[in-house]
């Protein structure tokens, strides 16, 4: 017997979840990079250890694939709200749950789409994006992570971009990177973006940029919605606005579940 | 409870291996493109069932990430033969197994290294490979399949390649395409090799290829030595040659093992 693990996406953003319910697992940076190898290890883009907090409830222990630690992931959010209900640790419904971020809430049935509130969202001044020699207007948001929003007018153009290299943009005004989303309008409230992550490239998913590209988009339009579908390569969410702030809502796949194989993840904790 | 599954690799080619004892499974092309989809699914280059062959023994039942069908492949067996000794389906030793490719034999001990039999490898004809506009010339090899081996005599060349783009070759010698090798000695009867697989680009690993550089190598260097260590970018192999054809030595890795999520199956077998 190993260690139990279960993979599980969000949008195509892939996970593996391990839980820890007696809070006494230790594990290595160099085991999380082990697991989230796609081809020695089981893949994934990060890793959530769900381990009971201390204040109650559950605390949404996320570490990103090269085994550093992060605040806070929406689409990780959902699987690990997910696989809590299917647990059977939290009951469907509205419950709290922990992060490095602080207390959010996941709101969930017991099967489809999970919801999680993502906090504040505070729009911010007009920069601009570089890429391959074209300028594209855009605009700050700040999520909690710092994204630069760029509304484009077509489809065709959204689809030709090359993201193979990250965009450039006003260091003095991102000082330590920002996360860059393209944002075409497709509908009435629903926009198609593509995003490119500081330090990731480009992904099939990014939740807080889903965030920002609704409400730069909102903001851009003038529109009083307060509801936006947001395509992705991954798949479709959807961000909502309210007085707390936004909410992310969208789908939770469990893939698979069974356990690390023994061997591989002593082998993978040695230094 | 879902389907059964491990996951495993050999020289970081990867697969999902499901277990078939009673040879009833029903496995579509779109469910083995779902399990094997990177983000979406478990990840993996192909998926081997694992299921009784009429004749006796068992019949390694290969497919490709695409869905198709395969004859065999090295690094796989590699893994499919340390599954069935794991799982106690064989004993440690030597056995023979079924594969659309005919009967092979996989020699293993409890651990370690797994050798299967790769089978008569034919050296041919001088050829040539083009990448980037550089000509570099090559021997043709059958190894089952058909390889171009190109000898380098640097490695800072060998790393320099740009794999992104597929080598040319003369059509008319390789009808069906061809996986091209980079090969450059780094020691006696050692060698280190880059390949590009049709139909898959620049891969980890590929079983055939390192069984076809190995060959090629020896004809190149006139030794009389039957045994050459290949590295590939996903670990070590051995190869050796005898009166029965080359036998191909390597490490197989089981990392998790588990049940695929039987909404996820089902979702993934809808038309």
């Amino acid at each position: 017997m190993g260690v139990p693990f279960v993979k599980g996406h969000g949008t195509e953003n892939d996970f593996v979840l391990i839980p820890d319910p007696d809070g006494r697992l230790v594990i290595t940076d160099a085991q999380v990079r082990a697991l989230c190898d796609r081809r020695a290890g089981i893949g994934a883009d990060g890793v959530i250890v769900v381990r009971p907090a201390a204040s109650g409830g559950y605390f949404m222990d996320y570490r990103n694939a090269d085994g550093s630690l992060a605040e806070m992931c929406g689409n990780g959010a959902r699987v690990f709200a997910r696989y809590l209900v299917d647990l059977g640790w939290e009951r469907a419904g509205s419950f709290p749950f922990l992060t490095r971020g602080g207390v959010r809430t996941a709101e969930l049935g017991p099967g489809g789409d999970v919801s999680i509130d993502m906090g504040p969202v505070r729009v911010g001044p007009a920069e601009k994006a570089e890429l391959q020699g074209e300028v594209f207007a855009g605009t700050a948001v700040d999520v909690g992570n710092p994204h630069l929003v760029c509304l484009l007018d077509d489809e065709s153009r959204l689809a030709a971009l090359d993201l193979t290299r990250a965009p450039a943009f006003d260091a003095e005004s991102f000082p330590h990177g920002v996360n860059v989303e393209f944002v075409v309008p497709v509908g009435p409230d629903h926009v198609r973006m593509r995003v490119f992550e500081r330090g990731s490239g480009e992904t099939r998913s990014c939740g807080t940029g889903t965030v920002a590209a609704a409400a730069a988009f909102l903001r851009a339009t003038g529109g009083s919605g307060s509801r936006v579908t947001v395509d992705v390569p991954g798949g479709t969410v959807v961000v909502t606005f309210g007085d707390q702030g936004a909410t992310l809502t969208g789908p939770a796949v469990l893939v698979a579940s069974g356990q690390i194989d023994q061997a591989f993840w002593i082998a993978a904790g040695q230094p």
